[in-house]
């Protein structure tokens, strides 16, 4: 199955370097993502799922993929925001989740956790090696049986200029 | 600076599981190698020089790029081909080229080698864990000076489709 680790779009500045869990897309942000999303539905990419992080901006991200038309179904999953574990919270949901060999998940978040959790799954572990801007995507094919750490191939690494 | 490895477009088929140097894109392969070029163009992407692989897949591909205005600087590398080592190779000829900070490189050649060339840049050693299609593209920044091996950054990672 396929997993995309898509960034959120530019967000407002922190504030005296803090980050806020509120911080909102900002117009240009809105405007690039969903210009993101339009050209991934003319790629007649579809996904079963979209996972989101609780913060607002990815939240707002993974919205404009919905309304884009990429997905019908949208979840909001605490293990993508920038506190989350979701390599551990992985293996054990998708036990469960009995997904389809050929499923496609969009996992909406943040850096730099995207970028390590992608090189977790496919090198098994993380050196930071990846640049994922913001409206970046990575694809990743993961087996759907056994841990999916180390098993992945990678096959998309996107700035989102090239998606414009 | 950045290292663009592309891999060749759709070649005519190894005869008895063979392959010959010789192989030439195929008619198909070849609009789509155009079409990719265009688009890499129309996102103003500039080369200052492109190595191929002396098979004739890869020089056509090669010639692509330049006939697009991808770049001016063609030249062939024997090291690019399935039996060269272009790691050993990158490592002597870098001390002498003494390209800019802000250079860019096209390397067309083929796979396995260049997703693994690209790992080796990236993390330090290959798994076999990149996939990369005919005509697509791996982005990765390196530094200047010194071993590029295990120091580099992915950026891009480009099924040709993104790029049609």
């Amino acid at each position: 199955m396929e997993i995309y680790f898509v960034r959120h779009g530019i967000a407002v500045e922190r504030v005296n370097g803090l980050d806020n869990p509120e911080r909102m897309l900002t117009k240009i942000g809105r405007k690039k993502t969903e210009k993101v999303a339009s050209r991934l539905k003319e790629l007649e990419l579809q996904f079963d799922l979209v996972l989101t992080s609780p913060y607002t901006r990815a939240q707002q991200t993974a919205q404009i993929f919905i309304e884009a038309g990429l997905s019908q179904n949208l979840q909001i999953c605490n293990q993508l925001s920038p506190e989350g574990n979701f390599i551990r919270w992985w293996e054990d949901w998708f036990e469960s989740a009995q997904l389809a060999n050929n499923s496609r998940l969009a996992l909406v978040g943040h850096e730099p956790d995207l970028g390590r959790w992608a090189e977790i799954l496919v090198w098994g572990e993380s050196k930071d090696r990846i640049v994922l801007k913001k409206a970046g995507m990575i694809g990743v094919e993961v087996p759907i049986t056994g841990s999916p750490v180390g098993r992945g191939q990678m096959f998309w690494l996107t700035p989102p200029r090239l998606l414009l």
